[in-house]
Parts: C-alpha cells; sequence; structure tokens
C-alpha cells in the first residue's frame, strides 16, 4: 500500500508550537515534511515574495524553513524541495480562529488555498480560544481530519478550513460542516501618537459583530462543535454573473 | 440629486499614473478622494497591518497617503478619514491584467474586498500587456462602468474584477460578463546564488498555461473584451458543503 506523503505548513513559523503538534500527529499517518515560514506571518494573506531571492534552509531532517510568507513555502516546496507531489497539505494549527470574513486575511487558511491550486487536498486548522493554548485536542482533532481527507474526496477545487473550539476532548459536541460566516469589526482602530506628537491609526481590538445564522462556521464553534467549511478557489458569483448579463446593458 | 462620493485607491501608491488617470476619470461622476499607500504593495494580497501604527498624510486636497497596504487604506479611510460612507470605491487602474487565480493575489483586488465588506459597490480595474502603459482609454471604460455601477445595483456581497485589454479605443470589441479562469504557472520559480554561494529561489517569470473555456476573464481579455467578473465575498462551495454532509461520515 502506498504510504502517505503528507506537507505540513502554517503561518506562525516554524518553531510554533501548533505546527510541531501538527506534524506529530500527521507522522502516525504517512511521511509527514514541515516546509514553513521562519518567523511569524500573521496577516499576511495570499502574499508572494517576488521582490528578492529566498532561502530554503534544512533545519532538521524533514523541517525545512524558508524566509518567506506561507505561500511561498508551498509553492517552493512542491516545486523546488519535494520529489513527489503529496497526497495532502495540512496547515496550522494556528493559535487562534480563522472563521468568517477573517478567512481572507489568514496566513494559515491561504497556505491551503495554494496547496488547492496544485490539486493536492488541503486542509487548514485553527484553535479558536485565547493564549495559552493547548494544542493536544485540536492535534487529536487534526488527526482524525486527515485521516478522513486521505481516505475521501474532497469536492474539486476546495480546500477545507478547521476551526475547533477550545475544549477538552469530552467537551467537543462533534463536527458540524459549515459556511462562511460574516465578521462586522466595531471600533476596531485605535488612535495613538507618536513621539513627535503626531497621529497616528492601529489596526485591531475593538469589537466584534457576527451575522449569518446557525449553520456558519462562528456559530458552530460557538456551540462548541468543530467547523469544516469547504472554500472554493473559484471566487465567480455565478449568480451575479446572471444578474449582470440579464440587468446591465452596456 | 445627490452627488456621488467616490474614494480612490490601489497597490501601487498614491504616486502611481494609474491611480491619477482613474482618479481624474472618476472625478467628472462625483467628488472623488483619494487613500492610497505610498509605495507599492504588488503582491501583497488581502494583509492588514496590525503590528504598528499606521500614518496618515494629506499630500493635497482629496489626496491621503497611509504607509500601510490596500486594505489597510480602505479600512482606515471608512473609519477614520471620510464622514461619510463612499457611495462607490475604485482601485486601480493596475499596470498589468489580475485574471484568474491571480485575484487572490492582487492587492487592487483586495481594496475592492475590503470595500466589499463594508457594503460599498466596489470595482476593481487592471489593464492587461506590458509597459509602457497607457491608461487613456482604461480610464475612459472606468469613467463609463464606474457611472453604470452608481446607476445600476451590484450582485449582493459582490465586487466586479474589471481587466481591461491593451487595444486602441475603436479596437476594444465590447464588454464581457465573465467567470473567474484558472492560471497554471510552469518553472515560475527561478535559481540564483548570492554572493556566498549558497543557492536561493526567486518566484517569478516561467510560462503560464490557461484552463477554463470561453467564458472565462482571461479569454475574454486575450479576444479584446473588458471582462467583467463578478467576485463574491462568501468562499463556501454550497455544492461541496451538500457532499460532505452527506459523504463524510464522522
Amino acid at each position: 500500500m502506498h504510504k502517505p506523503f503528507i506537507l505540513v505548513t502554517n503561518d506562525d513559523g516554524v518553531y510554533a508550537p501548533g505546527i510541531r503538534a501538527l506534524h506529530e500527529a500527521v507522522s502516525s499517518l504517512g511521511d509527514a515534511l514541515i516546509v514553513a515560514p521562519e518567523r511569524d506571518n500573521s496577516a499576511v494573506s495570499h502574499s508572494l515574495t517576488m521582490n528578492r531571492p529566498l532561502r530554503v534552509i534544512e533545519l532538521e531532517k524533514n523541517i525545512y524553513t524558508i524566509d518567506g510568507t506561507p505561500t511561498d513555502c508551498v509553492t517552493i516546496a512542491i516545486n523546488k524541495i519535494l520529489n513527489t507531489k503529496p497526497d495532502l497539505l495540512v496547515s496550522g494549527i494556528n493559535p487562534g480562529a480563522n472563521l468568517g470574513d477573517d478567512i481572507s486575511y489568514s496566513g494559515t487558511v491561504s497556505a491551503a488555498i495554494e496547496g488547492t491550486m496544485y490539486d493536492i487536498p488541503s486542509l487548514a486548522f485553527s484553535l479558536a480560544g485565547n493564549p495559552p493554548y493547548d494544542f493536544e485536542v485540536a492535534a487529536a482533532v487534526a488527526w482524525k481530519l486527515a485521516s478522513m481527507a486521505l481516505a475521501m474526496h474532497l469536492p474539486p477545487n476546495t480546500l477545507l478550513n478547521i476551526n475547533i473550539p477550545p475544549l477538552k476532548a469530552g467537551e467537543i459536541r462533534g463536527i458540524r460542516f459549515t459556511r462562511q460566516g460574516r465578521r462586522i469589526y466595531q471600533n476596531a482602530i485605535q488612535e495613538t501618537f507618536d513621539p513627535w506628537g503626531r497621529k497616528h491609526y492601529w489596526i485591531g481590538g475593538g469589537t466584534v459583530l457576527w451575522s449569518g445564522g446557525d449553520d456558519t462556521d462562528e456559530q458552530a464553534v460557538r456551540n462548541g462543535y468543530i467547523s469544516v467549511t469547504p472554500i472554493h478557489l473559484d471566487l465567480t458569483n455565478h449568480g451575479g454573473l446572471e444578474y449582470l448579463e440579464q440587468q446591465w446593458k452596456m
């Protein structure tokens, strides 16, 4: 039987405890190899570094790091480091949720988008909650979902964005297949001053409102379920396309 | 009659000729205000700067710049600079196409995504082709589509990604409403060496293959049409959701 080959990456950097927990979890499923950024790349979204060369360092056997973004790591891993195409890509485990509209800022999810572009089944894992994070339960969930992804098909051109509630194993109520919710930040920009008294803005903080309903990722995690959201690469609003063709007479 | 208020941004920086052409074009439709990054932010995708404060500088009347990303510019403009919510957001004109999967790397499109999150009708403009770019025809196209967007509704939670072929006015064959194509890069990573002889990788170059068919953005532009692709914020693969619920028995 073919031994699965699994690429492990993240956006928090190669030394983050979340990726080490993920690597250990999936190592029992096949040959698992880490290719991850040197440093924290949170909120870089789907950035590609094209204005400078990137260096690959083999830190130890099967653990590589690149001075770039998660997307850089995946594309260089697939094209330059690996000899064979991975059977699975897993990204994370991110400390903190990646839910709703936040997905489009997420480096964790971006790595899985890049894997999906190469037709590799790709899973992004995030652990909801606040520091300190304990990745033990999340790693067990990752193991289970990674083994499912190796056994079953994913929908075409689609990754799974997985968020795990910060609960003990016995407290998790199960898995919900969800859609992406809508997150609305309020007052999420703080004002501050530099040493010369000039006003600056610092993005962050504020309160968060959710809209979307019971079948969303956010609601599932809030209710104690693991949310599994299929995210596809085709961003076209096909219904909107029909509307434009009918209504917008140019 | 209400005079429209239009927010103009881009990812190439406030001094780029593309944004100045766009600003001039839409100024005849209402009050147009630029809030754009200080510097080129190509391929930053949907990055938000959260690890440092950002400074807003008013360069001249109605032209502001921020030492951040396109997404930073939009969120700070809406929350801190503007007194009223814009009726329209236009982003660009980007020198070079933003087609197919490249959309997810594009700062030009990201700015329009951020505008859409705030329920502002948002258009991203890119001029296909190679340098030197002449924005005259593209600016006229932007004027026409911006006036349409002010007169008509956009599909909900949806921006329009607009690509203009590098042709003379009389050569453009019209407008096509399109879906997002699939771009496949081949050998798009070059190898190079640092002064100490260590191998580095540089992302870029290579050949590009397209798949997707006649109704895609890429094919429309290649055939001399302006492509208008409705891109929605909901990344959920709803068909995939049904598949998972039926097939993945956990």
